[in-house]
Parts: structure tokens; C-alpha cells; sequence
């Protein structure tokens, strides 16, 4: 596995490995890889002749206040398990080569991007789509790969490669779940026990939706109203949003539509802020 | 000479000939071709095996009340040049194919694009960066030209693709003029008869600006002031801007450095803007 922190050096590489024919699969993190990451690896690693993992904590998609500092961070455990993995090329850039000095473009999608984390992180997105306009240019992948946990940030991504004409397949891959059905995030880190325990309500209030629509129900407030409830049963968790959308368009859904609709929640676990979806 | 329509069809053929190892410039206009464009045809032509022009008005860098729809277009007589100048490709996108219904995705430089021309145009520069950014990932160049003209433009660009990390190298070619000094452009066309002939005095105040600086003038304000005076000398012409910028920044000088400042001007003849500037 080779570990590259130059982005010159990095797009020499890829320029010369699309000239040889090699597809490239592009997973990027920002680290602090879980079984999660894992899996979007296996995938790449499934379907491309060289996988590149992207180990960068993107400055430019926390606002002052969302803890960017605090990020967990431990590069030595990411290269193991990139190693182990199979993984080709770490590319693990310096915020100095990433976002010199004097820096001033940036990339954004403006509808995908308004609703669910986007009403309470409204420069999230920007961050995200204009750290992704790099990476592509810099490690010219043929296919990225996301992971469903983030499900708003792929379809946002999509909608930008598509208008912005990068030529890059999108994958997405299921979420990756603890036994009591937390997906792995690098956030789960930040909890403590009591919190992590309390974390485990997401996936039941995604599940009682899941049931619900199994058993026939279509009225998403009905849905909506019973998540909460069972979200509200534990004192470390307040709600940021709990709504059906769209899958494809992040859009509120007025009714659900099986295989369509997306059950999609936000909360803080004191201050430990979580995400989960589950398709309905 | 290849023309295009549809933008598969344009990236297609780009990666193809990318794979062949042939070397693509891109010259992005917005059509009715004059002889400025004919000069970095021309200079594209020394330098790359294969030459794209694309022709295309592109709404998102005009307002509302920006002219759009006057601006002028000439299909054929454009293609006529481009087959005689020796262009390989000219790409000519339909609105619908760059900007389909529900497009959101926009690119953005915040420094460079901020004054001259942005302080009237404030979302002049978000389109030019938009288009610039699709017809990159469209036409796949090595190379990019523009002319001194839009030497804001040229410089907002620079700044995007390093940025943005976009690997393609801009060249600018010196402005081409018409017998009394005025620069070719697009709108010219606009231009009656007497407004055409007021439009002469932009060139006679960047000159007055570069004698005073060839005797020694330092002063940025005698310099703006005497520019201005000119200007206001046509009963049709109204000033925008007279500013003198670092040529490379577009940051207003304190005092004048020869050969990297920039007298620049932005005048309405009547409803026809016009720019020119010089480097002093």
C-alpha cells in the first residue's frame, strides 16, 4: 500500500494509471474508519484495479461550532486497516495542500442539499461537494462509493457530479450495523457508555417506521410522530429531525411510497451528534 | 471540423482522444467569433493536436436585465470561422443539454471575482465559473486560452482550476483592437454607428494612463482621474469603473507597479457594456 500526502503527487499517480487503463475506485473519509468504511472498501476493491482511500478531516464542511478539533482522529489504526484491507494508495492530505492559503472557490448543490442536515448545518454541504470536486480532479476515479448512513450526502454528491459533468460512477453501499443496530460511525467513538447505550433508540425508532409501513401504514405523520416517541424515551437524546423523504431527491414525501420513501433522523446524544436512515 | 451538440457525445470523444494521447485546447466562447478569437484559435492551434471551441451563451452569467437574449448570435457564420482557422471540434451545447430542469449544482470563486466587474455583475462570475467548470470536465483540455480582454475572467479562472484542482494549463493572448484601438468583442456588434465611434475613447484613456506611467507616474489616483476625465468627454459614455488592480490578484494597487499593475475600465455606451484594460 502506498501513503501519499502530496496532491501533485497524487494526480501524477492517477493520470498515469488512467493512461495504463487501470479504473480507479475512490472511497473518501475523513478517517477514523470502522467496519463501515470497511465495507465501501470491499466493494471498491470488488469492482476497480486500484482503490484509493481518502483520509482527510475537511475543515471547510464544519461550521465554527461543530467540533472539528474534537473529530476523532487516529491515521496509524486508519493505515492498518486500509493495509488489511487490501487498500492501494492511502492519500491522507495536510489542510495545507488541501486548502492553501488565500483559497477561495468552492462548489455547491442547492436544492439536494437544503433539507434534513442541511436546515441545521446550512455550510455542511458546500464543505462536502467542494472537497469532493478535489478529490475527483486529484485522484480522477472512475467510481466513488458511499456509504447509505450518509444517504443525503450521496445523493448530494450524485446531483453534483451529474450537473458539474464529472464523469464518475456513484455507488452506494448498505449501512454497516452494531449488534443492537447503531451503525458504525466514526462519531461512536465520542460516546461514552451511557451514551452509547442510549444510542441504540435510532435504530428501533427506524425499525417501529419500517413496521409500520410493513403493516400498511402510508401517512408518514402517523410514522413520523411514532419515531419521535420512541426517541423521546431517552434523556441523553433530542431530536434534530425526524422525516420521510425521498430517497433519490431528499424531497419531504407527502405520503410514503415503499422502496421510495427514506425514514431519515438526526440527533444529539448530549453532544455527540448522530444520523440513521432506513428505506421504508 | 466535428460539430457537437450533445455533451455525451463531446466527453466521449474527449476521453477517447485523451487515451490517444493527444494533447486537447479548449477556447470557451460565447459565439459571434471576431477576430480576438480567431487569435486564440490560433494559439491553440501552435500548441495542441486537437483544437475545441465551444459556442455557447451561457444564462448563468447573466442577470436578469443583463441581455441575454440580445446577445448577439450567428451559428453559421461561426462555424465558418472556426472550419477556416483550422478548429478541430466546435461544441455547441443546447441550454437544456448544459442546464436540464432542476440543475442546482454551481461553482464559485470569493476573492478575485469580487470587485471590477463584480461589484455591478455580482453573479456574473458564479456562471463563468459554472460553465467553465462543465465544459473542463466536458472537453477534458490540457489547455485552456482566454484573451487579456476578460483579464478578470482569465484570473478568477486561474484561480478556480488551481483550486479546485482542475489540471489544465490557461494561457491568456494579448487583445486584438480595430484600427482606433478598440478591442473586438462580442458586443461591439451592438454598437450603432456614433456609439461606435464615442466606444474609441476607451482605448484613448488606457493610453493617456500608460504615457503617464511611461513619464514616471506612480500615483494611482492622477492616473484614475485623467482615464475618467477622457471618458466623460462622450456624451454616450457613463463610467462603471476606472480602477487600477494588481494584474494577477485583481487587488486595487496603492500606487502603481509597471507591469503588474492593470488600468482597467467598465463604460456604458448607451446600453451597450463595454470593458478594455492595459497593463501599465
Amino acid at each position: 500500500m502506498e501513503r501519499i500526502e502530496s496532491v501533485h503527487q497524487m494526480q501524477s499517480l492517477a493520470i498515469s494509471l488512467r493512461q495504463q487503463g487501470k479504473q480507479i475506485a475512490l472511497i473518501a473519509t475523513q478517517g477514523a474508519l470502522h467496519p463501515g468504511h470497511r465495507s465501501l472498501i470491499e466493494a471498491a476493491r470488488s469492482q476497480a484495479d486500484v482503490v484509493v482511500v481518502a483520509n482527510f478531516v475537511n475543515p471547510v464542511q464544519f461550521a465554527a461550532n461543530e467540533g472539528f478539533e474534537k473529530y476523532p482522529r487516529d491515521p496509524e489504526a486508519d493505515a492498518a486497516l486500509c493495509r488489511e484491507a487490501g487498500v492501494d494508495v492511502l492519500f491522507a492530505p495536510t489542510q495545507a495542500e488541501m486548502y492553501p492559503k488565500g483559497y477561495s472557490s468552492y462548489v455547491t448543490e442547492e436544492a439536494l442539499s437544503k433539507g434534513l442536515c442541511g436546515i441545521s448545518r446550512p455550510a455542511h454541504f458546500r464543505g462536502v461537494t467542494t472537497v469532493l470536486s478535489k478529490l475527483l480532479n486529484i485522484v480522477r476515479p472512475d467510481s466513488i462509493i458511499f456509504g447509505q448512513k450518509n444517504a443525503q450526502q450521496a445523493a448530494v454528491a450524485r446531483k453534483m457530479i451529474t450537473d458539474l459533468n464529472f464523469s464518475v460512477q456513484v455507488f452506494v453501499q448498505p449501512t454497516v450495523r452494531e449488534p443492537d443496530g447503531l451503525p458504525f460511525g466514526s462519531r461512536n467513538r465520542l460516546l461514552s457508555a451511557g451514551q452509547r447505550e442510549d444510542a441504540g433508540v435510532l435504530f428501533r425508532a427506524l425499525q417501529r417506521g419500517k413496521e409500520l409501513v410493513d403493516t400498511g401504514v402510508r401517512n408518514t405523520d402517523r410514522v413520523i410522530a411514532e419515531a419521535t416517541h420512541i426517541l423521546s424515551q431517552k434523556r441523553r437524546v433530542r431530536v434534530i429531525y425526524v422525516s420521510i423523504v425521498d430517497r433519490d431527491t431528499m424531497e419531504p414525501e407527502r405520503q410514503i411510497v415503499p422502496g421510495r420513501s427514506m425514514l431519515a433522523i438526526a440527533v444529539w446524544v448530549d453532544e455527540v451528534r448522530l444520523i440513521d436512515n432506513i428505506v421504508l
